[in-house]
C-alpha cells in the first residue's frame, strides 16, 4: 500500500494526470519540485471575475515578473490547455486563500470556496528555466542544498494596473561568474517562465540589504568567485494581490504547484 | 513653404514626436511606410471599457497574431510608454470607425468621438520585423513592387475570448528558399511584433485558394525558386472585432500607422 508521507511515493509518478489525479484525492499535502520530471509547473492566481482585467493589464504591463499562460472562463475548474481534464480547485498540493489582502486559511482544496465569477490565471514557474539551467550545465544552489529559492523584495517598481500596484520581488541563484553568460542566454529563450535575470551583482543596487535574510524562501551559500544573479519572481503577482486587497484571492501555497502536461521544453521560444 | 501633398515633406522628418505633431495639424492623411526610418509603428484598436477585458484576453490567448505593446487607462489619449507626448485621437493619419462591426467612417482625426471610457491598444506591426528582414539582407518584395504588403483570412482559428473570435490573418513574403532560415530566426527573435511565421509553402494548406486575389492589400510577384512564407497579421484583431459587432470600435487606417519613439531594435528580444 501506498504511504502518502513517503516522497518516494510521489517520485513513482512519470504521468502528470495521474499524480494530479492522486493529488485530487490524498489529503496530505507534498511539495512538488523535481515532480514528474520534464512535465512544467504553474503558479495560481483565482481572483473574482471584478479584478480580472485589472490582472491581466498587470500582467501585460509586467510580462517578467507575471507571465501568463492561460486563463480561464469564468468559474471554469480547467486548466484546458496546460493540464487537460485537471481541477483548479483541487489538483494543487496547497492553496493560500486571501481574503481583503490577508491571508486566511491554507487548504488542501478550494473546492467550498469556488463561485461562479472565479477566474484563474496560471502563471509561470521559474522551475522551468532551472530544468533549462541545469540542462545547460548550471548547477542551482538551492537544490543543492535541498532549500527553497531564496526571494528578495526589491525597489524596481511595476507598473501598475487598476487596483494592482507593487514592487518586483526577485528570486537569486548564485552563479559562478564565467557561467553568468550562458545563465543569461539559457533563461532569456523561455520569457514565458520569467526570462532573462533582472539584475546580477550588487544587491543593494535593488535595494536588498542582506541576502542572508530573505524577505521569502531559505537563504544558500555563496561561494568565493560567485555572483548573484536575480530573476523576476512569480511572488511578485502574489504580493500585488495582498497589497491591493481584494476582497477574495486564492492562491497556490509556496512551493506546490500544478503538475502540467505541457513540457518546459515546450515552453522554450 | 511645406507642400502636404509632396511625400518628400513627410520623409525630411528625423523626429517622430515632430512627425505626429505635423500630421495632428495636417488635414492631408499620408501612408507612414518608410517614414522616421528606425522608429517602430504601430496598430491601434480602440474599445469601449466593456470590452477591453475580453480583447485583452484575446490578445493573451493569440500573441502571435495581436500583440499588444501598450494599453492605456480608460479615456486617455496618449502612448505614454511608446510615443510619450502622443494624441491616439489625432496622431494616426488616418482612422476607420466601426458601429456594431459596420465600417462608418473613415475620418482623419477621432477627437469628436473621444469618449472617457475608450481604451486604446497598441499593436505591433509587421513594418518592424521588416525593418529587421531588411537589416539581415532578406529582401521584400512588395517594398520593390511599391504595394501594400498581400494579406489573407486563413482557417487558422484564434483562440476566442468573450465577444472576440474569427480566423487568423495572415501577411505573406516570397522569400527565396535559401534565405527561409533566416527570416524565420530573424522574425523569432520579434516575438513582439508577430515573431516567427506561422506557415512556410502551400497556401492551400492554411485554407488560402489563390495567392494572386489577397482578402487585403496588393498581389506581388512570386519568382521560381522563392517559397511563400507567412506570418500572423495585425489584420486579424481588426477582422475579430468587425465580427463581434462592439457597438464602438476605432482602428487606424491601413498603412496609415503612429511612429512612435520607441524603435524597432527595442522590440527584438
Amino acid at each position: 500500500m501506498q504511504n502518502p508521507n513517503d516522497p518516494r511515493t510521489l517520485r513513482r509518478f512519470t504521468d502528470s494526470s495521474a499524480l494530479r489525479v492522486y493529488f485530487r484525492q490524498n489529503p496530505v499535502p507534498q511539495p512538488t519540485a523535481g515532480l514528474v520530471p520534464g512535465c512544467a509547473q504553474i503558479n495560481l492566481v483565482t481572483l473574482p471575475r471584478e479584478y480580472a482585467y485589472d490582472f491581466l493589464l498587470f500582467a501585460q504591463r509586467n510580462p517578467r515578473a507575471c507571465p501568463v499562460l492561460e486563463v480561464t472562463e469564468p468559474g471554469a475548474r480547467e486548466f484546458c490547455e496546460l493540464a487537460p481534464g485537471s481541477d483548479i480547485a483541487r489538483d494543487f498540493p496547497l492553496y493560500r486563500v486571501y481574503k481583503s489582502g490577508l491571508l486566511d486559511s491554507e487548504p488542501r482544496s478550494v473546492e467550498h470556496l469556488w463561485r461562479d465569477d472565479l477566474v484563474s490565471f496560471a502563471i509561470g514557474c521559474s522551475f522551468s528555466f532551472e530544468w533549462a539551467l541545469m540542462r545547460a550545465g548550471i548547477p542551482i544552489r538551492h537544490i543543492e542544498e535541498n532549500r527553497n529559492v531564496p526571494m528578495y523584495l526589491t525597489n524596481i517598481p511595476c507598473k501598475s494596473a487598476g487596483i494592482f500596484s507593487g514592487c518586483m520581488v526577485v528570486s537569486m541563484r548564485p552563479i559562478p561568474g564565467r557561467l553568468v553568460p550562458l545563465a543569461v542566454t539559457t533563461t532569456a529563450r523561455m520569457p514565458r517562465v520569467h526570462g532573462a535575470p533582472v539584475h546580477v551583482g550588487d544587491p543593494a543596487a535593488i535595494g536588498i540589504k542582506n541576502l542572508d535574510c530573505p524577505d521569502f524562501g531559505d537563504p544558500v551559500t555563496i561561494n568565493p568567485g560567485e555572483v548573484p544573479v536575480f530573476w523576476p519572481c512569480g511572488v511578485t503577482p502574489q504580493a500585488a494581490v495582498m497589497r491591493s486587497r481584494p476582497w477574495l484571492a486564492i492562491t497556490h501555497a509556496p512551493g506546490h504547484m500544478l503538475v502540467c502536461d505541457v513540457k518546459n521544453a515546450d515552453l522554450m521560444d
